[in-house]
């Protein structure tokens, strides 16, 4: 049990951000530090000598994810700090790297205070979690997980006709898979928001609960393609007016559903796409994502109770993938909660809707995450922005949870 | 004044049609010959001997036009048969084609019955009606009406970087200036109706009073890019919704102006254009056309009056182009509607929807234009289909209305 609050260096934090993103740092302040990438490879490096600085060991697993470990006065099963440090092209400053440091942070402030933990203090850093070289994304916490096989993923090309397997031994972090993380007392990820909800309602910290679950259709709507000039109105079957009856239709009813569904129509080709010749064929997505599963069931029965047939165009729907909600551990969460209001600083429950490692950890560790405001929400961009106030009070949270979790309470 | 009705001979002609579509003949038997290319050079020699072997003479004008003459018992001006030889890639074995295949099986008939006409009767090939190859379209008649620049046009490019002067002069179709046509009797053009109005109808002869008016806008809806997951529904601006209520709104709103306006949104484009990204973009081509061109400005109103902003997204409004509506010679059309009507063909009023060479030629010659059935209504495809039954009936009506003006009526 801890005598007096701990903060970690709001100003070391700073730094370290920036020391970070100098791997890649694009001109517009963003960077791009795509997996296994060169400058992947360098910030690994960094990271490594930042966690030998701090007297922690280093290890590698076959996935090429990180463990940097602070010994615990116990062997038992460590405290995890984790996320990723690759980014989008010309992704942000945050994204991910922030819940790394936020561990480095974390191990950095108990030995400035001359704590040696109960339990081993573990920062992680995952491999390929945006897939932007290599799809899918999250793919080595999915190989953990297991909801990604390993041999498949090593075979993943990027657009240059690299493999994944020959990428990660060209990076040198083709490690060992005795090494792979199978237990822990805790699993903690600090991310930005990536939406605007905690700036909109000016609070500090999100008590993430859960990853929304969803569901991602493709329409493909077929008319067919006649002169524009020629072909009477009552003699068409224009597709794009079909599918903008569907889309509008849709929308009446997605909206009353649920205020927390979120439902996109991201996607969309219009076919020949020729300003005088009537859209013979439009296909696009739609898709739903809500933390409470039978509401993205019924956003489904929806969309598969569209007409077959309408404006004389064929109605085709295929299902592309979904996902179902990934809860994290209450407990955890609990700690979290606490650890927030402990310091005063503003907060709120709120469900993920983008993914994250912390979704599939989930299914074997107990695990939550921990949100930070962005600035107007926005990410995978240069502009991506998280104050550094903001960061520091996320990390204070993730210190706090973590020393909790080494009480024991 | 005739004393018996003359026919031209449909076995004949089936056979020409055949035969020019021989010239660039493709797999599924449509027909791709492109301006001034290989096969339609090829088959502008064939025309020329066609035409050689009943007596006329061929001349060719600056733009590559070419005129088939058989002299009359008066030099004063001739009545001329035109259309165009080139097609779009991969198009049918009628557009264009047919009307020029019509002076030619005229004047054969002419021959046949040992007819020197009172007037000179030419057989017209335009060059570059498609605007396939170079844009734009109906440039060489465009260049003779004086709606377009010659030098202008002569630099006009196509995918290769090959000029229209560069492969007019290779052709050997550059011709002589002062052999352009000015005055005629009477300028008649036969053509496919490109459209579904008269098999619907179940009749054989358009009697073209017009070419439509047109308008062509194009709308771009500006919203913002967020991620799909983590942007509750009321934080958004989605230009694709934008557009969809847009797209709704237009349609409402035009369908109850007339039903002759056709209108239509053949290009598309959504951006980013990714599943998982609310759209900030989406910009799309509205284009309408009516006879009565007040209607079209009441289109043209509509699509102005559209709001500034919709769902928090900006909407803007470009006019591409437009055009009058040509409207043909009366004399001429009542001749056509006299000869249709003497040979017991059924027939109806029809505007021509798509732009011919005759709506330019109008401008200086008194024309008319005759259409015949095209199955399904389709055109430029190597589905293209008019009977070779209704093509005899439609020479037969070019050839009575040849009759008609030659007797001075």
């Amino acid at each position: 049990m801890q005598l007096q609050q701990l903060f970690v260096n709001g100003e070391r934090l700073k730094q370290t951000i920036e020391a970070f993103a100098d791997f890649g740092r694009t001109d517009k302040n963003g960077v791009t530090r795509l997996s296994l990438s060169e400058q992947d490879v360098l910030v690994r490096g960094y990271f490594t000598s930042c966690a030998e600085e701090l007297g922690m060991n280093v290890k590698v697993d076959d996935m090429g994810n990180m463990y940097a470990t602070l010994d615990g006065m116990e062997a038992g099963p460590p405290v995890v700090i984790g996320s990723h440090l690759d980014t989008v092209k010309k992704g942000g400053r945050f994204d991910g790297v922030l819940g790394v440091i936020a561990g480095l942070e974390v191990a950095r402030t108990l030995v400035d205070h001359g704590i040696k933990p109960r339990l081993p203090v573990t920062v992680m850093n995952f491999t390929n979690e945006e897939g932007a070289r290599f799809e899918p994304s999250m793919m080595a916490s999915g190989v953990l997980s297991g909801k990604f096989d390993k041999a498949v993923m090593l075979s993943k090309k990027d657009t240059e006709g690299v493999t994944f397997g020959e990428a990660l031994q060209a990076s040198g972090y083709a490690g060992d898979e005795a090494n792979r993380i199978k237990e822990a007392a805790a699993y903690l990820e600090l991310h930005i928001e990536q939406g605007p909800v905690l700036e909109k309602d000016n609070l500090t910290i999100g008590l993430v609960d859960c990853v929304v679950g969803m569901a991602c259709y493709e329409i493909e709507v077929t008319g067919e393609s006649d002169h524009a000039g020629t072909t009477p109105m009552d003699m068409r079957k224009d597709a794009l007016f079909a599918a903008a009856d569907i889309i509008t239709e849709l929308r009446r009813k997605l909206a009353v559903l649920d205020s927390e569904l979120v439902y996109t129509m991201g996607r969309m080709n219009v076919l020949p796409n020729i300003h005088t010749v009537i859209p013979n064929k439009v296909i696009f997505t739609v898709e739903a994502r809500h933390k409470d599963m039978d509401v993205v069931r019924e956003v489904e029965a929806i969309i598969n109770g569209l007409p077959e047939e309408l404006l004389e165009c064929g109605v085709a729907k295929t299902r592309l993938w979904g996902r179902e909600t990934v809860w994290f551990d209450p407990e955890i969460c609990a700690l979290v909660e606490q650890a927030a209001g402990a310091l005063g600083y503003s907060s709120r429950k709120i469900a993920s809707g983008a993914g994250h490692d912390a979704q599939f950890v989930a299914g074997f560790l107990p695990s939550a995450m921990i949100f930070v405001p962005s600035v107007k929400g926005k990410s995978h961009c240069e502009e991506e922005l998280t104050s550094y106030e903001d960061c520091e009070k996320g990390v204070n949270v993730v210190l706090e949870t973590v020393l909790a979790v080494l009480a024991g309470s």
